[in-house]
């Protein structure tokens, strides 16, 4: 038997297919299914298109498969039904399941029934697991709302860090010359003769605005590489992600579940600084309970979609899909 | 002769009819010409609207009027002759001008030839005027990138505060009163047995982003409210407020520019608590240089549309409008 696990981000979509002993098939990624500021139909072709790269590499196809996992944010209720409608239609394989994006990160890092999951990419939020079920939730509240200390909310300060910076309003900051070289413009000194503003803060706005609000997410790694360089704006700015986050996680922890922690999502995985601050606040000594950082939730869709399927998915399962996988990757 | 003054707002916009000695004879709104996230089509038919009003109660049609002047932001360069062509199309009269909002803000305050503007409605932003034109400008960047301090930028924070402390993460504030009546919801304790999430917050988070973005200025006066009742993350919010509006004044200010200061937009003409501490730092003393508060640009949208038509626009001539002007709205 073959079965299908997707993990869907706010960037990108990620497909499997997995055998029943744990070996991984075939892999495919596909653009974000933006499940902050949610939109169905682009949900939808992301995931048929990361499940057709997968079944390609796989040389199979979808009506091969005997079961589908989909890991993604927000698709509770009403919203959630109409999606499996649509992904069936799309032809993705039945009987088909929707599992939150919290819990497939969460079985990314660890089997136990009980812990926690702290999630940071271009969203941010947090949950509290027992007995395999998502018991509590925190934040996740999408990029205008929430989200705090995710890469949105820390892009969105360095744009406006750099804006109030060539503006004169705020204190000088080396991610002035970071923001305009990702936005392929030069700092120059001309200004408009209508109203004074420097041109360069004029043409940075206006390249701003053409993006959706959420892919100000693509500015947040510039405020770990402007901190590197002592920068005391990105400084403050990546302090204040890691409180927000710390502060998220903090919300659902009860003194009757010690851990373990799964972090995960590019914040987390691939900005030690922050993970470390936050571990910190979690746990005093190095010998509390386990932290597993993971990059992304496509373990666990694997972990429910076996379950699914009736595979008791022990450590030797386990080991097999993550080796199997990261060969495909 | 008659003339057609419009000032344009990111809330509403307004329209009188002035005769050649000030005599204003017919006033009208309509809805937001949104100028800090641009839709030229939304901005034509605002104007066009409040201009028909202006007229009908005038009792007169577009066709009598000898010129039009606009103020509105953002329309330096391409979109702004897009727009002149556009309301043309739409009726307005010729020769039409278009002017910066922040211009006609100051005029309606001062007929001095140099001093600052600061605008706090929707959106923010401040101005040095010399010689009559606009030397300097600070934010006025829109709600995603700038506007700091701004009607969106108060309202975006307590919606934020409220859903944070709804989720346990931030601290207990009365503005999660203020914003759940708001929304036509009431506080249950009741949770989503999927996630654990109060049902509260979910059905606030959901309404919040059936709104467009900038809509959530609408959520600025309850900071205001919860402040005048001693609530501390309301009083931290209007203090942050309150110094990033002087921060954008202190911007453009010059030594040899002593004022004077006119305040506009609803943040700083009607929340007094705001508009003291800005006052406070750009001033030291009461005899310092005089401060100006108006509600809205359109008394200056009325001084350049007649010194565009050849009319000396002195101070008797600044009163009439004032006057009569006050009985029309």
């Amino acid at each position: 038997m073959k079965y299908l696990a997707v993990d869907v981000g706010g960037t990108s979509t990620r497909a499997v297919i997995v055998e029943d002993d744990g070996t991984c098939i075939g892999y495919g990624t596909a653009g974000s299914g933006n499940p902050t500021s949610f939109d169905g139909a682009t949900a939808v072709s992301a995931i048929a298109a990361a499940m057709h790269a997968a079944t390609k590499q796989a040389r199979s196809t979808p009506t091969d498969l005997a079961a589908a996992t989909v890991g993604i944010a927000g698709t509770v209720g009403h919203t959630g039904r109409h999606l499996l409608k649509d992904l069936v239609d799309a032809g993705l394989p039945e009987p088909l399941k929707l599992e939150p994006d919290l819990l497939v990160a969460f079985l990314s890092g660890s089997l136990a029934a009980d812990g926690y999951a702290l999630v940071a990419g271009t969203g941010a939020a947090a949950v509290r697991i027992r007995g395999g079920r998502i018991e509590a939730t925190s934040d996740g509240l999408g990029w205008l709302v929430g989200d705090a200390g995710s890469g949105f909310w820390i892009g969105r300060r360095v744009v406006r860090a750099a804006a109030s910076a060539l503006d004169s309003r705020g204190p000088s900051t080396s991610l002035v010359e970071l923001v305009l070289a990702t936005l392929g413009l030069s700092r120059t000194t001309e200004r408009s003769p209508s109203d004074g503003r420097l041109l360069a803060l004029r043409d940075a706005v206006e390249a701003v605005y053409r993006l959706r609000p959420v892919e100000l997410a693509r500015f947040a790694p510039l405020a770990f590489e402007a901190e590197s360089t002592g920068d005391d704006v990105a400084g403050r700015l990546v302090a204040s992600a890691s409180d927000a986050l710390a502060a998220t996680l903090a919300a659902v922890v009860v003194p009757e579940i010690a851990g373990p922690l799964v972090l995960s999502g590019s914040i987390l995985s691939q900005q030690a600084s922050v993970a470390r601050r936050v571990v910190r606040t979690f746990r005093s000594t190095d010998d509390g309970p386990a932290v597993i950082t993971v990059s992304d939730g496509l373990v666990g869709a694997v972990v429910l979609v076996l379950r699914h399927g009736g595979v008791r998915v022990d450590d030797t399962v386990l080991a097999r899909v993550r080796t199997t996988l990261a060969a495909l990757r």
